[in-house]
């Protein structure tokens, strides 16, 4: 697709790993509410990291973590204990890999392949260290070394200094629409994985391609 | 409650206004999704709000609602003509008053009053205008003035300057838990009206005061 681009950077939740795979859990701990839990769980999560970026109230994306999912079952109205409460946040550290992403991951060997995330290394780290694709990637970013959430421009700013690049020299890949959308105004390539077929934002800023999974992005080989 | 305060300072969607009075139109429109359309509309026009700002790619809130409503519309695929869209945006600039608002307002006559929004003033300044509580403010302010949404500290900052007073001589009134996260992060004293018993915000920050509505702010008299 194009010879400019010299980096595979990729977002990390719900592009590499599947978010609702704690559902699960949730299923296990409240019958009939892990379906509820999970999403809602996910919404707080990305609206409490927008919302302390725009407040300027920075914490990690962990406590971020922790604080939308006392809300979401205080919300649902579902009693938790300390014990419970850190049985659901560590499923952020064992989240399942989206099928195929491994098998595409490791055919994208001709360009450095980066993470770029929200999640500070605390609960990064361990996930990718325990998956099938630990050692695939040259870096790992976290948006915590600069205490600045996706999508601000300062967020890619620091993603592309970290890789040594130029803008246009990184296709950034993510399955969060919003993400796409900071990436593309900052300047990156983008190539946006739909995997639920969702509309396009109206934010003004399209993705340069977009796919229903991973796999769509081995035509950038 | 405190007497070092010289004005009462209102938030405007879902304060003073219901913003899920759009609902009737919905219904009408698309029999059975009025309440699924109206809830996923507000969600949609609160995250473009936040989005925008974080991405520096400021639009008017009119623009975001429209953007918003289209989004909602596309992703619960219902088709709908210009002339419906408009019909829908039309109802943001009147939508209903919260039924105590006119009686808590009019008493509230012993310190200046304001309304503070994310309203951009073609939306705003109509839908005040055609109310039952036109001509009772001393001021509308709108965000629309320095292209900052709520809730940045500029936004806020700017709210306070426009009334020439200090952080805490303003009691700030919103529906909004993040709108009085910000507004407390920033230094306003804050009062939260909780109508639909929701749980706090878990962004450390806490309102001075909580009401179901908005007779509570009586108590500031």
């Amino acid at each position: 697709m194009s010879t400019s681009i010299k980096a595979y950077v990729f977002d990390v939740y719900g592009t590499l790993f599947d978010v609702y795979s704690v559902k699960k859990v949730c299923e296990d701990l409240y019958p009939g509410k892990g379906e509820e839990i999970s999403v809602l769980w996910r919404q707080k999560q990305l609206e409490y990291s927008f919302l302390r970026q725009l407040m300027g109230h920075y914490t990690t994306f962990y406590q971020v973590t922790k604080d939308s999912l006392r809300f979401s079952l205080e919300k649902l109205h579902l009693p938790f204990s300390p014990k419970q409460e850190q049985q659901l946040i560590e499923e952020y550290r064992r989240l399942s890999l989206h099928p195929e992403v491994k098998n595409v991951v490791e055919q994208l060997s001709d360009k450095q392949r980066a993470v770029f995330s929200n999640g500070s290394r605390d609960m990064l780290e361990p996930l990718i260290h325990q998956s099938a694709i630990s050692g695939t990637f040259d870096a790992i970013i976290s948006v915590d070394d600069i205490k600045q959430y996706k999508p601000t421009p300062a967020s890619y700013f620091h993603a592309m200094k970290a890789l040594k690049l130029e803008r246009d020299e990184v296709l950034f890949i993510s399955s969060n629409g919003w993400d796409i959308s900071g990436a593309r105004a900052f300047g990156f390539k983008t190539a946006w994985i739909n995997r639920s077929s969702q509309p396009n934002e109206h934010l003004d800023l399209q993705p340069h391609a977009t796919y229903n999974d991973l796999t769509g992005i081995l035509e950038w080989l």
